[in-house]
């Protein structure tokens, strides 16, 4: 196990009803940035019943509104300027990760001198932000509870996450019950993004941290039970309550804090939404399989084979067929169970002319890399993907 | 799954020479109050290098020495009457979980207008505390992270838990080498501790907290895994490591919030404790399988049954066989693999003449029990642990 830091000081409020907590924002100020997408929190009701508490605390409230799926630079610039003018106090996002990483930004940008993509490019630049609190609808990207946020700017086919311990939020409402309305298609994208989460820090060389290892397996196995419950039965509210706590342990530090992170799924996903704007969750799920059969080998595939008895209860003792039977299991899950899109071709994606410009831009994973890639791993996964 | 409040605030700095990070304390003040045990963090240098940051950040030290195993409530008071005279502005505990219990209830006295057993008896009366800071030195109880303080007053043989979220330390250094020094009997009786937190909020009847399960059952495999290879090699760094976050993680949230949390073990060693001042770690592991064979029944073995699939891999369908089997191996661990004394009378407790006191003090383990204890329970558990 490496040395590590651990701090995770959001205060969640989980469960039914909890929202009723955003009162507590008056202890931070006066003045409140309320952030959010493109409506679906009216049509609800989630937006009135939280204008309700807010005034109720006798707060003054700014709206952003119309934040993007893949959160824009513009967004995240308007936003800052608003908190400058208005000398506003704090920022609330209600909606789903791009909501909140585009308020986290817009939290450090009100407290930056100069321009908000700076501190997209530099986490480093990001020294203070306003206190940043959410309301949670979409259980993925596990924003709510972590520091990082990813940022487009699509005209230039950029998308990159920026991370720093002041864009943690301050409290999250976590009712499962807001999430009770997410389409099958987001349902299937967050719950391949939380898993993905999950493998980004679990396949790791690192010696002897079991705790991470086997609290992701832990979250793994929850994510593939209720995955397809909250599919079939989209108010079962246990589904639901699992996806959404598992995606906030994936991520918050609880299984990546000790291994070693690269990170190389997600790096790859960027390119693919930064040049073609899809899913996040679906470019992970075609991306995954594909690169655990690349990178499968005598090295790596005791590793294939632990996830394999761990998480779906493979009893091979042989090891690279553990690993093929999990690497189905997987492939299976993502795109037969949860019907996830299986490749690039069913996102729309059918040529291959960007790949070595992205393969480019996705290089550096770092030297802790599970697998190092190379430039031309990262272009056979891509194609192989196609 | 219930509702919940999940706050885990505390800083935690893992893995070895992080002690650096106590030139921190400087931002809360000048004037420290070092609490420890009986001196063996002087004999093994910790209490110098301690000293040398401390000097460092510029803080002048008082001291609080000679913490009791069963941390009691006349050194609280001593300590608390130390802040109030020097206006000292935190407290550094530097130990175990006793030495830490006694840490925290001197901050949250030296903020009371009476006596400290008054925050004791009565949880609600700890409203603010100094800042609480700790290094510890051995993996058991999970106070370096978590709310809670026990405190004895041996003399009316009364032990109580106490807990408020101003009594989680704000910051705690984990450094596994300095469990190195750590006895066969402590690594043993630790090991016993940390596997009955996860018990007491695995063995929970709430439908749906797949969370919190699995991630106990993670845990539980870990110190499995890790007690018997630290208990053989007490310096091999992974198996401390592992045994010290897991710990951590058996009681500060992760797998307790949300589900039911009855303690009934804990609250029946207490009284052990309080009697016979025995240590905490092997009470428990006398009582835990006698509970679990006393109360399992149609109704629990399905609980027994996973845990056995879970954590010890029995592939048993029959629940009651699976049950049976994964006592077994509870009863195997703490008594063969760990050398814990099996009974009672292998910790001088021959006589049953203060079972049915400590059964009446011991009641109101509350409805949301697993297995709720009537007072004829609690004595047949005690008669049987004899």
């Amino acid at each position: 196990m490496y040395n590590f830091k651990f701090h995770v000081p959001t205060k969640i409020y989980f469960g039914k009803g909890q929202i009723s907590h955003l009162t507590e924002l008056k202890e931070c100020g006066s003045k409140v940035l309320l952030v959010y997408g493109g409506g679906s929190i009216k049509r609800s009701g989630l937006y009135d019943t939280a204008m309700g508490y807010m005034k109720e605390a006798g707060l003054t409230v700014y709206e952003l509104s119309g934040v993007e799926p893949n959160p824009k630079i513009a967004t995240v610039r308007r936003g800052a300027e608003m908190c400058k003018a208005e000398g506003i106090d704090m920022v609330l996002a209600i909606g789903g990760g791009s909501t909140i990483d585009c308020a986290k930004v817009v939290a450090a940008a009100a407290k930056h001198d100069g321009d908000a993509w700076d501190l997209v490019l530099d986490s480093r630049k990001i020294t203070a932000a306003l206190p940043i609190f959410s309301v949670l609808t979409i259980s993925a990207t596990g924003s709510e509870m972590d520091d990082t946020a990813v940022i487009s700017d699509l005209d230039k086919n950029e998308k990159w996450a920026c991370a720093a311990p002041c864009m943690k939020p301050t409290m999250s409402v976590l009712d499962p019950e807001y999430t009770y309305t997410v389409s099958r298609k987001q349902t299937a994208a967050g719950t391949a993004d939380m898993m993905s989460h999950t493998f980004e820090n679990y396949f790791s060389t690192v010696e002897g941290a079991d705790v991470q290892k086997r609290l992701a397996e832990g979250l793994l196995k929850v994510m593939i039970k209720y995955g397809p419950i909250a599919l079939n039965d989209p108010t079962n509210y246990d589904a639901r309550a699992n996806l959404m706590w598992a995606a906030s342990h994936a991520i918050n530090g609880l299984v990546g804090e000790g291994v070693s992170m690269s990170w190389p799924i997600h790096m790859i996903e960027h390119e693919l939404s930064a040049f073609y704007d899809i899913t996040h969750g679906e470019g992970l799920a075609i991306l995954t399989p594909v690169w655990m059969e690349h990178i499968l080998n005598e090295k790596t595939a005791p590793y294939f084979a632990t996830y394999g008895r761990n998480v779906w209860d493979i009893r091979d003792e042989d090891d690279m067929e553990a690993s093929r039977k999990a690497i189905e299991c997987t492939k299976k899950f993502f795109f037969e169970t949860m019907g996830l899109p299986a490749n690039l071709r069913a996102v729309g994606i059918t040529e291959d002319i960007h790949f070595e410009e992205m393969a480019d831009k996705t290089l550096g994973a770092g030297k802790r890399a599970f697998y190092p890639l190379m430039k031309e791993d990262i272009i056979a996964i891509l194609k192989k993907s196609l």
